[in-house]
């Protein structure tokens, strides 16, 4: 199959470009290097060191014999998306390329603005590309249970029947988006169900939870091949930021009381989902919406768990209350499906003690390169909210 | 008190503006003449011959004795924004804004885009100025009906309360918007509930249906006071559009069986429901969301009202069913809530035989200016599914 991957250089999209690869796929990816630009934007990096992406495809072809072929340039830049879809024309389309961190959408107006424009223009010239030339393609896109929010009802997976005043209908499950991220991809979720609706595009939305994990079976086998690793507080997922605190000695950075329950998976199942979505196309005209998490846990019992193994391995990790930057409930109702992968045969990496030990001693290798100046929480959801604290060893 | 108004050379926004000052408030307006560029571009115009906005104010002031002050500018750049509302410091924003056509948001890639990035960019840049200038002044924004698309349920204002599996939750009403227009509203909507939410912001909705007529009680004081009438595919809504095609010999064009339901306005009442929205504002935190409509008719019965208007002047219309370029239900289920205004003490306008033979009357006047070429639908939803007839005359 020819399988397009935007975001290719990705956390998740460079390990997915080698599975479908490894799989035997014609992959191709495409990337501008904004999370690396980012990066250096905000002085922090990656905790594993990864390769330039020619490097990582040279690797790649070392190791496995096989082509991952490269598209450099912006998915804002509608005829760029254009000439890539025409000329590759592939069969799916994994879209994971997008700004994909909360804590960016609200430092200032100005991320807020590049965070919408990148991901809602992107996804939809995106649209517009696959519209006039692989309409019958199935584009499998990332979005995220942040679309969601807390509601006091159980989350379903996209739509949900309102039966109201004697008459009922199967409507999108209303949003609740707790920043200006997870908006953008509540305003993609509207702009592909619409695509579906209007011009029979096929597409599966993947809502996914928090991904922790470092390794995949493709990225171990070989130095080179390495996916990223973020940790600081805009772009690292809350169990990556506690494991990386927990080998530096830093207090584990608990918001508020650590009640917000969020769904997470291993990064290893995120390959597998996707994988799942892609061997069984969403229908002509189909808009599907899969959740895409494995366990629930409230952030206090992620420190808990991280704990835990520090103990074991004779660590000393101290959980600490920070002042919660976001504004979100800290206790309430949280009950999402999560069904649907799992009927296409999803088998789960349940998150436990000897997962978070050996994300602890893979950490341990990297210590040197940890930037503490960076772990700490310091985007205010409201400006001015709440007393702006200094980092621990800054 | 201090009222900013985005899209004050528009066709509602220029009467708004009079209608403020009129009434002694200190009145701002912001545009950018992106309407009379879009026409230009599709070599269409207004009907009614509008003046340029400076001239527009001038004449204000020789009727009135009152000042409009204008800022010209585009509202996607958020340091011009930011710097009116820092520099006007307004009470209360009315935010008209932006492009307001569905047909224009479906005729390309590069339209779709400039639609979503000036309607969504726009409004969040002045969702930034607001909170960082003015927190408390009230935000009275200009959505439309088309948000809801025709769900098989009643539509409410905004919110509804949903029942599932033995609890229960008032959420926002999901949306099945028609267009890459509307879309571009729901996102403004989600955007703005964010910004009451976690910003504590204070927002008005108007979820507009379609509005017709010509004259408000300032638009007639002075030739030079009146404001634009679209009669175009592009920009023209359905009752307007009309009345031109019966004042010029031409065939109404109803797309399809007409079945299709709208909730609909009378001019006028846009200005009494704008003005009752500022007059009693939201609640500082609160996303209040009106329907915006007076009363519901379908395509076919708009067209029957100006035929049966038309013969009473002694004109015969004929009506004529084009296929529907748009992918929308002909017949569908229809019923929208339209409480909330009309407690705060909206007294509608009603459409009859008189108002539509006022609207033919004037239209007369102007009929040597209508373009024929721009009657006749020719934006498909979905490019390639309908054939394109040549409009009568062109």
């Amino acid at each position: 199959m020819r399988i397009l991957i935007l975001g290719g250089d990705g956390y998740l999209g460079w390990p997915t470009a080698m599975r479908f690869s490894a799989r035997g796929h014609e992959v191709y990816v495409v990337d501008n290097f904004s999370r690396r630009r980012w990066h250096h934007e905000q002085s922090t990096d990656s905790l594993i060191p990864i390769r330039p992406l020619a490097e990582r495809i040279e690797a790649w072809h070392d190791v496995s014999g096989r082509d991952i072929i490269p598209f450099v340039g912006n998915i804002e830049d509608g005829e760029f998306v254009e000439r890539v879809v025409a000329d590759t024309l592939p069969e799916a389309v994994v879209h994971y390329g997008e700004q994909p961190s909360a804590p960016f959408s609200m430092i200032s107006r100005r991320h807020a603005v590049e965070t919408q424009y990148t991901n809602v223009i992107g996804n939809l010239n995106l649209l517009f590309a696959m519209r006039d030339h692989v309409p019958s393609a199935h584009l499998v896109k990332l979005g995220t249970m942040g679309e969601y929010g807390t509601p006091n009802i159980d989350i379903e997976e996209g739509f949900i029947e309102i039966h109201h005043k004697g008459r009922s209908d199967t409507l999108p499950f209303p949003k609740l988006p707790g920043s200006l991220y997870h908006l953008s991809k509540v305003h993609d979720s509207h702009n592909i169900h619409f695509a579906c609706r209007i011009w029979g595009l096929r597409a599966t939305d993947l809502n996914q939870g928090l991904v922790y994990g470092i390794e995949t079976d493709e990225t171990t086998m070989d130095e080179r091949l390495m996916t990223r690793f973020d940790y600081d507080e805009i772009f690292g997922t809350v169990l990556n930021r506690f494991c990386v605190q927990a080998v530096i000695g830093h207090p584990l950075t608990v918001y508020g009381k650590g009640g917000q329950t969020r769904g997470c998976l291993n990064i290893r199942d995120t390959l597998q989902c996707v994988e799942l979505a892609v061997n069984n196309p969403a229908e002509l005209g189909e808009f599907r919406v899969f959740n895409q998490f494995t366990e629930q846990f409230s952030v206090a019992e992620f420190a808990e768990l991280v704990k835990e193994a520090g103990a074991e391995l004779g660590r000393e990790v101290e959980i600490q209350s920070f002042p919660n930057p976001r504004i979100e409930a800290e206790e309430h109702y949280y009950n999402a499906t999560n069904t649907k992968l799992r009927d296409l045969g999803l088998e789960p990496h349940y998150l436990g003690a000897e997962l978070v030990q050996s994300m602890l001693n893979t950490i341990e290798r990297y210590k040197d390169r940890v930037i503490l100046r960076a772990i700490a929480p310091r985007t205010q959801w409201k400006p001015g909210e709440i007393e702006v604290r200094n980092p621990v060893g800054a």
